[in-house]
């Protein structure tokens, strides 16, 4: 059965890799923009969307007017943060993540925040870009819609088992979606600035009938708004298309992955994400303005764009699936970045140390398996919606960018390279920035969702800090300040019987390998059966005393407790072993005809003094003894020789 | 928390009781009727029903003529039975359940069959009888109707309480409700029968109104049923009116509950019972059909009888209360016979051995636990409906009576007393007589639910022989057949070490003190630490040999299991300790944070040769340490004394 399972499991998540193999793959440029950009330039499958949807549900179509502006202030931080970031790349060859820079530079609590708010960032990146991605599928099948959390659970689910898998397939392979995908933008975005150019009249297809009749009645119908509530919806718009950011800080955290002159390529880079970024989010936003694009809840704007510009063709459809793939393999990055940082933040001793352990196939298995779990329940609760979803993700991330960029400042402080005070200038003005937007973005989002945000960061803090707690104070108790200590103590051995058995003659043999002095204990539950067992028991004459303690209650475990309390008495300090024979049944449902006496015996002894409990599994109704003494000891002397020669024969694995 | 559960356990079930109080309380003839009486007598309150049901769905209001009838028939079959098993009492003073008697005198597998239909019996007796005083209260309270199965659950769930408390406050308190039933039943009669002969006019109060207007439509418009049609018809309500028989077994089990001379006093008091129960059931029909009754699904036979006949006054809620009581105590009586039973058989090793265990309270734990959650379950799947529950009913016991009848036959041939020819012959014409019944039941009522029966009997015969074939292959494996096997083996230790803390020097201590020969072991994950390792070793010098075992792979099981399979190649038959220290927390979440390694350790040895797993329990966050000597052995040599005279001075429990 065992081999069965794990031939099962070499199939789904391959065979086991030894630990030379974790070398790092060295990525070249072009792989590297496609590996690390993927969630950055995938954020424009949704960003756009989030303005418009904010705006759009106060003042109806009117908010079409508005985009362009809002989203070239947002390329403007980016260029920004971009700028600010480049540094980092040159400052940490080893990967600047938020965490590692904010915790070295600021201390452990800016730390704490940067590494909470990233781990939340990394579960809803797997959760909006699922989502997203999805929705660019439903998008072009409307009647896939009702399955939109199926299909995001299977994505999920499927994603978790390719990672559990290892990285080793990924580079070259992972390029295709992103290049794909900026390709099918650079199409769209050229035939439909074409378009424009030429003054070639709209495809009005269904862009008429997908507009929501109750936005377009407010547009008709409402008041206009003006001054500060006004500027209050422009920020929320502003804070939602922020979006579009997230992902930016991927290559500065994997300046190691990049091909030697590793800083130098990382840069370039970042550039050229940047910029990639900045045009493809200019181009929607434009075009969206210009055909007056209003997403609704079924159907994105990507794909009202592709509706627009393509006429509904295999260009459209072929818009769609790039766009998914972006988004599966921008979900993918986050498998890559939460396990890492789950492992890290364990080798600080911040997580349960099972995060630091790398799996049969090097990947960090569990750290995989938890950010499954909390991306698909949160799936789940917000059923698979992108623009629910979407309010909860960027905060996480600009107080990452803000307390890395700080963190950076100290660094320029504390190092002094050259030209460390504009160096220090540039990332502190971005610090700034960010900050300002951390606090726009907490406030305008506050009640749709920010506040899920502001409650989980520090109670994910306090987790940490308990856990870091915890190891900490079992580090110190357990660390060793004695001399040589390793002095044989005095010890007895009790060996409980209720009969004389195979398992009842094994515990003893056992018992009087480890010690010299044995007491075989007869707990009495039923008067009329003492006689007989003390009688057996002399004829037995093996030379081990049997004590008889009766039990009133007929409880087998207080008489034993206090039968090696009161031994304890007379000789305080006493080293006791309680050797139990353990039944073992061979079948699942013979376990419940046996009491789990050894299991009762274990517990009950676990805090009490000096007293070691040894469970002898007694395998019953297998074909072979495994312990052969159970038996008896003319077996053993017998048949070493023929057992020795068998196992010379060549068969030397003997398990079950 | 342990004490403040076992406080909590004391006040629901009662104190501790010591074994001595198992005496019989042994009952005089007045209480004794109460107590044994109460299953039979009470089933006039659903008996009746089951015949009106059955042909009143097939011929309306017609059915009402059978109803005698059929009574009839039915008590000349119970006053057989009840001569027949007048024979058990005095051939068996110690109690002659169908399981006992049948497999004496037939064998196992009759043995088997009566224990299969009784175990089915006595939980059917629960649901029946507590579904039928719930109906008794809805009856009265039809606003209640909706909550049966809540009252139901509510009532098991109490039953099952007061037993786990034990029998001891039975006796006179429990005669209270069968008094009191068979009063209310005296008067309901007798007034019932002064109205009818004084030629009084009938009280119809809503009689009118509770008839099932579907019944009256069938009752006008159908052709008269005639022919085998009709002869298979009264059959079935034949066989359907013989749950008024169920419970008649009671006294004859009994016996040795009795008073002396307790033989002939459990005859006098079997006389009566059958008396009792055929005055009550002929009574009730004949009102039925006097009062041309029809029970409804929300209305008993009594209900109706009691409007008629009291004109729902004071004495109508008396009649149902006191019907609820009495069918309460009715499923009592399978509370203490289904565990007893389940005791037996689980000595006669055919169920699970903690079957036999009696608890704190002497009583049968487990089974009357086992008891209620079945009981539950058909309540639940029953929703608590007497009228789907009862056609599964007396299968099972019309099958007990025909194997204990046949059982007796064979009794007598083998005692040949005084007179067995005429036993004989009187046990025989009743197992033929029930036995043609068990036919007829399960002929009739198969579609309705007995195919459940015939299912489930043969189902729980084959369990209880595989469970029987497990324990008799387990004692026969187990069996001690060597002379005096205890000669110690030689013995090596392996301690797995992965830096040298407390408890690795606890496990060393251990390990040296139960053999001379110890091995630390390093499973070495990663070679960094390798070095640091064996250096700090080297300095801690305890003359212990610390071997290095790589594990390219990270698992630290797999090469921990080579390395003792290595070894045993070495030496073969070699016994082999390995001492792993576990960690165990204080708080739960802590678990969490550390691998249970010790687990794993044991588990991947379980199934090898001669190996045996010690975990040395490692507490952290205690104020005290509970395994001195994993501190130093200093502070074991220094502290005994202060301890020995603390322990002296009155603290003699140490359990956190």
């Amino acid at each position: 059965m065992s081999s069965t399972y794990s031939r099962l499991k070499h199939v789904v998540f391959g065979r086991p890799l030894p630990s030379e193999r974790l070398e790092h793959e060295r990525l070249n440029k072009k792989t590297a923009l496609a590996v690390l950009s993927s969630d950055a330039i995938s954020s424009v499958a949704y960003a756009t969307d989030q303005i418009l949807f904010v705006l759009g549900g106060a003042i109806g179509m009117a908010a079409v007017s508005y985009v362009l502006p809002i989203s070239a202030v947002i390329v403007g931080l980016l260029v920004l943060v971009g700028l600010s970031y480049r540094q980092t790349v040159f400052a940490y060859p080893n990967g600047g993540g938020s965490y590692t820079v904010a915790k070295e530079n600021l201390g452990e609590m800016p730390g704490l925040i940067a590494g909470a708010a990233l781990l939340t960032d990394y579960i809803l990146t797997v959760a909006v870009s699922i989502s997203g991605g999805v929705a660019a599928i439903t998008s072009a099948y409307p009647g896939l819609a009702p399955h939109t959390v199926g299909i995001c659970s299977l994505s999920i689910i499927l994603l978790a088992t390719v990672n559990l898998r290892g990285v080793r397939e990924s580079g070259a392979a992972f390029s295709v979606p992103t290049y794909a995908f900026i390709v099918m933008m650079l199409v769209l975005l050229g035939v439909g600035a074409y378009r424009y150019s030429s003054g070639h009249e709209l495809v009005q297809l269904t862009a008429a009938l997908k507009v929501d009749p109750s936005l377009a009645h407010k547009h008709a119908g409402m008041s206009p708004i003006t001054g500060f509530a006004l500027v209050y919806l422009l920020l929320r718009g502003f804070a939602e298309g922020c979006a579009a950011m997230t992902g930016t800080e991927a290559i500065s955290n994997g300046v190691m992955a990049f091909k030697a002159p590793a800083q130098k390529n990382a840069a370039t880079t970042l550039g050229w994400m940047v910029a990639i970024l900045a045009a493809f989010f200019l181009g929607v936003s434009f075009l969206a303005q210009h055909y007056q694009v209003m997403p609704t809840t079924s159907e994105t704007v990507l794909s009202i764009l592709g509706h627009h510009v393509f006429g509904g063709g295999p260009l459209y459809y072929a818009l769609q699936y790039t766009t998914f793939a972006v988004l599966v393999l921008a979900a993918n990055t986050a498998f890559a970045d939460f396990p890492r940082l789950a492992g890290i933040l364990a080798n600080d001793r911040f997580m349960p140390r099972q995060l630091a352990a790398r799996g049969d196939r090097l990947a960090f298995s569990n750290g995989i398996i938890a950010l499954a779990a909390v991306a698909l329940l949160l799936v789940w609760m917000f059923k698979g919606d992108t623009n629910a979803l979407v309010p909860l993700y960027a905060i996480g991330v600009f107080v990452c960018f803000t307390l890395s960029q700080a963190g950076m400042v100290v660094h320029w402080q504390t190092t002094r390279d050259a030209g460390w005070v504009w160096k220090a200038w540039l990332n502190g003005i971005g610090a700034i920035a960010t900050g300002l937007v951390s606090v726009i973005q907490l406030v305008t989002k506050f009640t749709t969702g920010g506040w899920i945000i502001a409650a989980i960061i520090p109670l994910i803090i306090i987790v940490l800090r308990k856990i870091h707690k915890h190891y900490t104070e079992f580090a110190e108790e357990i660390k060793f300040s004695g001399q040589s200590p390793i002095n044989p103590l005095h010890h007895t051995v009790i060996v409980p019987v209720n009969g004389i058995t195979k398992a009842t003659s094994g515990a003893l043999v056992y018992a009087t390998t480890i010690s010299d002095e044995v007491i075989a204990v007869y707990i009495e539950v039923d008067k009329r059966d003492t006689q007989r067992m003390m009688e057996e028991w002399d004829a037995w004459d093996i030379g081990v005393p049997l004590e008889v303690v009766p039990s009133p209650y007929r409880s087998i475990l207080k008489p034993l407790v206090e039968f090696v309390e009161n031994l304890r008495m007379v000789t305080p300090g006493e080293l006791v072993t309680i050797v139990v024979p353990e039944i073992v049944p061979k079948k699942w449902w013979e376990h419940l005809l046996h009491n789990k006496t050894a299991l009762y015996i274990r517990t009950a002894f676990l805090f009490k003094p000096n007293v070691v409990v040894t469970a002898i599994p007694y395998l019953v109704g297998h074909a072979y003894r495994l312990r052969e003494w159970m038996e008896h000891d003319q077996y053993i002397e017998e048949d070493i020789d023929a057992e020795a020669a068998e196992r010379k024969g060549g068969d030397s694995s003997s398990a079950a």
